[in-house]
């Protein structure tokens, strides 16, 4: 069965797009622990980042570099963290968090709620930044 | 002022080396979360891991994969999780870290207390993995 990611990716289920090219997507996690807290996955269905063929390895470092330079003009901060745990959904993806000091990518920590405008809002500057 | 992880590369400061290239270096984190936590670190002194131009940040995810495999044969876990937090020392450093579950990557969990021994054998282990 294909993943939640892989539903998102073919438009079956909605998301907040941040940047997308023909091998990588980008967009919100819905359960942020900060504003500008993005997913960035792989098209391919590889449950384990480490998984990928270095190539793809080495082209998605470079895409989620290029949404963290978003992350980083559209919520300044000190750093974008990123995080992969690789526990939650089995395909692959990159947390990228605007943070300002560690306890900020707390995955304990409570997520923030916000609402389908606000994520969409969200999402529109990040994809124009 | 060179970077303690700096000194680290130069030998003016001991580690628990794990893998190193003419580029990369992969020492224990002497305050481990798990058995088995590294540091991948670039041998030129960037603050930031987004800072590295494109090739070298492309060149060391495979390097950080290269790792991560020596990691999970060495201690067998669910991920091998990947944390890049950068508010801790201003030299870019990848976190690689055996996790069964995503608590076991929590950063504000007690550190594991290893002695010098350990950290020696647990970075024979994974040198030879």
């Amino acid at each position: 069965m294909a993943s939640i990611f892989t539903k998102i990716i073919q438009g079956e289920i909605p998301s907040h797009k941040v940047a997308e090219n023909d091998r990588f997507i980008a967009f919100l996690d819905i359960m942020p622990l900060q504003k500008g807290h993005t997913l960035v996955v792989p098209k391919k269905e590889v449950d384990y980042l480490f998984d990928l063929e270095d190539d793809l390895l080495q082209e998605m470092i470079v895409f989620a570099k290029e949404v963290a330079t978003k992350i980083k003009k559209t919520f300044p901060c000190n750093r974008v963290g990123m995080t992969v745990i690789g526990l939650e959904v089995p395909h692959a993806h990159i947390h990228l968090i605007p943070i300002n000091q560690e306890k900020d990518m707390n995955f304990h920590s409570p997520k923030l709620e916000l609402s389908s405008e606000e994520l969409a809002d969200i999402a529109q500057q990040l994809s124009e930044a």
